[in-house]
């Protein structure tokens, strides 16, 4: 193990207590500044993260994307300010005018921390329960690149990850179901420090929460460290050491704390939570904590021993880098490919894979059959592509044949199975792809997208790569009811900004819907997929193909010349009914278009003069089709346009059936373009 | 205790045997004739559900909304045809002709139960984790009522609350939420029946699930009978009687159960979970399980038992209303208000609460302060409205002064702390509606709305009474930065069908909001609220009033004469931009109309002519302003028009500034008017 080699460091109290203390006080202080933010959590919880920064991280603040350092999610979001101040005073390019910057506009310490915007930070947070559940995902990937990269004598990916989590994070379902997969996986080096002050917002935690927390982790199959007193430097430490030898089960340290520790008139109470103390109590904490120094002022003893992690960190990335140079010597194949992997680019000819199935669909097929076919092709040449489902594997067609199950007992399976686990199965898949090296998917009913959306939103706001397939898109689900098919989904997707959303027409527009997903970066692709079979385009009158096209985010299928009198326009298996509705409408001499738009994203991203070509502001008769939600669609069919769709709940009986019964027919939709047609003349 | 009266009947295991054995292969005929559906649970769970609903359930078939009826949640939802089974045997007006209709179109047996679709069915349920959450809200619902109508003598409110979950249900968040939350609140007559048969759709549950359910279930203070085998209908039984008499933490009995038990070649395989068994299997089933009949055929020993459950149904509810009688002599006035608030609907004279508070507020008020104010006045004079937040109760303003804490040690409490558990929250709520008797509300910021969203779906779904108290509703939220700002949330909760959202500009646009969702039934109301103050309409030249103009959705603020050049629409604390831009455009000679629109659920319901003499058709220059996304807004700007929204993440900054630099403003909205304006000439 990484770590276990540094001896314990012979601890100085003195010392200790002072960087403690100049923990608190930055944050405290940082706070009262801004007048704005929560001091509570920093005043109880800094000598626990004082103990994992101080004596066990690995990590180099001159290099804070170093691929193998410890990773650490600060799941409690809310003691931003204790973050910004371990960034500061272990060195990291956060200066203390960005601490003084606290919640200010363009401050890179903003109110809670954010992935890309402050070095050091390994992921975004604040919303309770993420950070726990991305420090599960964070976990996952080292294990699955230690196996697919580590050789006998080369441990080139072998890092700790730890987890700083509060009452909060243990109550969020999140973080039950983060918790259960990751016993059941026995994620050896996943460390969680639990800050346990028994307050939240509303007053002791007895109000709400009275669980005994280390039996629920142990019933999950984790270790259970502690519980630690939380003024202990050197028992925390310990604690974390014994996380570190338990290498069969993840790590639980409870470590009980007071929130506010030090503050006369706040300690232990929920006022301290979520405002300032107040410049007197601040006088009043510094006075009990024997703090003699204004705000904002460091003593030269604590910043020269905190500072001292620059030098141990660059030798530890150093050492690290001559591993890898010995691993290259021995392994040049493994380590191009580990350097390839880590960068995020996809392997040359990658797309081979996908236009090896262009055209291969000549009848009809579900899109989530040809996801599965495109998934199984990709797997083959993107050795990064791992993923599965909340236990709907076969039905969302995301298993890989033949690639094994991620497993305790086999870390080289690329098929994960992550329960019925919704949100944690997002916010887990966040984890892998902060941490680099992977590039994943997960897969459920489009329906339970609700379940994902706490998580998907953070995914977004954080921009991490990852691909949700989404299957089960639409009333034709059919028999399962209206508990099962998706009314909201696919357009409340389309709000989550930095979120594309595709729904594909067909076979091969969901081969350009896949090839797209897995190589745009910026952010997570959401794959919108049907149940049901849907023919190809070309079948029934396209004049347009899906290559290049569907990158466009829309594209004319059908009346591309000159200027239509009506556009109609679908997405998804509604679109072969615009098609025939296009046919009705030109057999009465009506020019009618038909655009395909399977993401609305990727057609905002175009110039406008693509736009128009495809949307002519001066066409006014317009109707949009989709299985879902009307509320959206007058974006692009406007006053005067008509949407075929469903405001209500859906209906039970076979899928075929209940599309026709609710309106979902060729009929409806050329009838809703004549009646608009008929209005405008 | 109510059911302890009842003493164990002497069991025939050859009858009970031949009744389960019905309630197997009515399923499994039902699943096969559909040629959908679930087969494999109820094979597995029929001896559980025979052991509670033949010898424990207190119920009456013939009235199967009798209050005092047990309740019972099938969180298993996709054993829907087990339950359609159940309840036809039991004598519910559920014919054999419905059975046989099951998953059909227009049918009552839909593909996962529907509350209000189906006699004696109590909660929708099918995506997974709901029904046991909505049982934690019914067993709660059951104390409350308790506490304020029993007196010593007169128990007229008093039942158990069962549930029966299953693998799929224990590993959702939302399952450890609520489980956590009734634990700590000691909910002694909750019974959890656990069908524990360890396959999921994947395979073995022990892919993604090892954890030990039942010691997570003692370490969030639950009692554990069992496990108990599921073949053996008296060991459940006595499994239940058990859980009865714990009467202070509620029960979980763990079945040991086989899926699809009696099938040669898929029991205890996945393959048996979503899909029919197949003609052919089916047969071999029969065979293997010694059942000689006919699809649909029911032998007549088994219907004389089972339908005896009508009589004994009926004498139990008789019994009921005797008590009720002997309570109406010595009660009368508590006797009428149980029947006022079982009625659902609303004490005489309750809108004077917030008919004392219009026009009182005189200067700016964060709308959630004024929501405070409404929720503190209804409580006085509607003594079934009860709730709570997710640990937010003072930041959401929804404290009930002088109310007190619902708690394990005190039923009496109005104010329920619900803990950071969003989703369960939200559940739970409606469990709490479904139960009758009270009007509950729960509250969290607007941004943890995501969190919620699979449990306000389905109270949606079963149009349940609850509102939803959602706070800090955009931008202004401020320093908490981007993961605390919504931006999608507002608009994505307006394409939830059958959900009302409400966002009001002022005080008394909220005072309105309150009284819709009081008295608004058939769905939840959501209001959306801000942190930041918002100045009375009326004192920055407002010509129209909240007061019967709020129940319309959208109303003219300003510029109601004539035709205007120009339409402002805006929502909440932007209605005040679309204020000040007005002003600004009437100072050119611009004839502007100011909409505020604080719901487009009530607007839509409004007559055309209303809508139009709002909006008039022919007035294209139409500027939309949200502090939210855009998308959605253009079915009131058209093509046309303008809004002046985010389509990105918010900012970290104080409040007031982010809505600047993000371009709230007035200047932009008067500059957004002229472009359309300019742009159309």
């Amino acid at each position: 193990m990484s770590a276990s080699s540094d001896p314990p460091k012979s601890s100085d109290p003195d010392l200790d207590l002072l960087c403690v203390n100049a923990i608190r006080f930055l944050s405290v202080d940082a706070v009262q500044r801004a007048n704005s933010g929560h001091p509570g959590a920093p005043l109880g919880a800094a000598p626990t993260a004082y103990a994992l920064w101080d004596r066990v991280l690995k990590h180099n603040p001159r290099d804070p994307e170093w691929p193998n350092r410890d990773r650490f999610a600060l799941s409690v979001g809310h003691a931003s300010a204790m973050y910004y101040s371990l960034l500061h005073l272990y060195g990291y390019d956060v200066s203390l005018d960005d601490v003084k910057s606290f919640r200010q506009w363009r401050s890179i310490t903003p109110g809670h921390p954010e992935r890309g915007l402050t070095p050091g930070v390994d992921t975004t947070t604040g919303p309770l329960g993420q950070g726990f559940a991305n420090a599960v995902g964070m976990a996952i990937a080292e294990t699955m690149l230690a196996e697919r990269f580590n050789r006998p004598g080369h441990q080139v990916v072998d890092h700790f990850t730890y987890c700083l989590a509060s009452d909060g994070d243990m109550m969020e379902g999140i973080v039950s179901e983060a918790a259960s997969l990751a016993g059941t996986l026995g994620l050896g080096k996943l460390i969680c420090l639990y800050d346990d002050n028994e307050i939240s917002i509303e007053g002791s935690t007895d109000l709400a929460f009275r669980e005994d927390v280390p039996a629920r982790f142990r019933a999950c199959g984790w270790h259970v460290a502690g519980p630690v007193d939380g003024l202990d430097v050197d028992a925390i430490e310990r604690a974390i050491r014994d996380g570190q030898a338990e290498t069969e089960r993840p790590t639980l340290i409870p470590v009980t704390t007071t929130i506010a520790y030090g503050s006369p008139n706040l300690a232990g109470k929920a006022a301290s939570h979520g405002a300032p103390l107040g410049e007197e109590e601040v006088a009043l904490t510094r006075q009990a904590l024997g703090w003699p120094y204004p705000p904002f002022e460091i003593p030269v003893r604590v910043l020269e021993h905190t500072r001292s992690a620059v030098g141990r960190g660059e030798e530890a990335q150093a050492e690290w880098e001559q591993r890898l140079e010995a691993y290259r010597k021995e392994y040049s194949d493994e380590a191009a490919a580990l350097e390839l992997a880590l960068s995020g680019n996809l392997p040359l000819g990658w797309e081979a894979a996908l236009d090896d199935l262009v055209g291969t669909f000549d009848s009809p097929a579900a899109t989530r059959v040809v996801s599965g076919a495109a998934i199984n092709a990709l797997a083959g040449r993107v050795p990064e592509l791992v993923g599965g489902a909340g236990d709907l594997g076969p039905s969302n067609n995301v298993v890989m044949a033949g690639l094994g199950d991620y497993q305790y007992e086999d870390r080289s399976g690329r098929n994960l199975h992550f329960g019925v686990r919704e949100h944690a199965m997002c916010a887990v898949a966040t984890g892998m792809a902060l941490h680099g090296g992977l590039l994943p998917f997960c897969a459920t009913f489009l329906c339970f997208s609700d379940y994902m959306r706490g998580a998907i939103r953070v995914a977004a706001l954080s921009e991490q790569h990852v691909v949700y397939v989404l299957t089960h898109d639409s009333l034709g689900v059919g028999e399962d009811g209206p508990t099962h098919q998706p009314i909201s989904q696919t357009m409340a997707l389309r709000l989550i900004p930095r979120l594309t959303v595709i729904r594909p027409a067909d076979a091969d527009e969901t081969l350009e819907a896949w090839r797209l997903a897995a190589s745009r970066r910026g952010g997570p692709t959401a794959l919108v997929l049907s149940r049901q079979d849907v023919p190809p385009l070309a079948s029934i009158g396209a004049e347009a193909g899906a290559r290049g096209n569907v990158a466009r985010g829309a594209y004319v299928v059908r009346g591309g010349d000159g200027m239509p009198d009506v556009l109609l326009i679908g997405t998804g298996s509604e679109v072969q009914l615009a098609m025939g509705a296009a046919k009705s409408l030109e057999q009465d001499g009506v020019r009618t278009r038909v655009v395909s738009m399977p993401s609305w994203e990727l057609f905002e991203e175009q110039p406008s003069e693509y736009r128009e070509s495809v949307l002519p502001h001066s066409v006014r008769a317009r109707v949009a089709v989709e299985a879902g939600t009307t509320i959206g669609w007058h974006r692009y069919v406007g006053l005067d346009g008509a949407v075929v769709g469903r405001d209500d709940f859906g209906k039970c009986g076979p899928g075929a059936l209940v599309m026709e019964k609710l309106g979902f027919t060729t009929e409806n939709v050329a009838a809703a373009a004549r009646a608009v047609l008929g209005s405008q003349r």
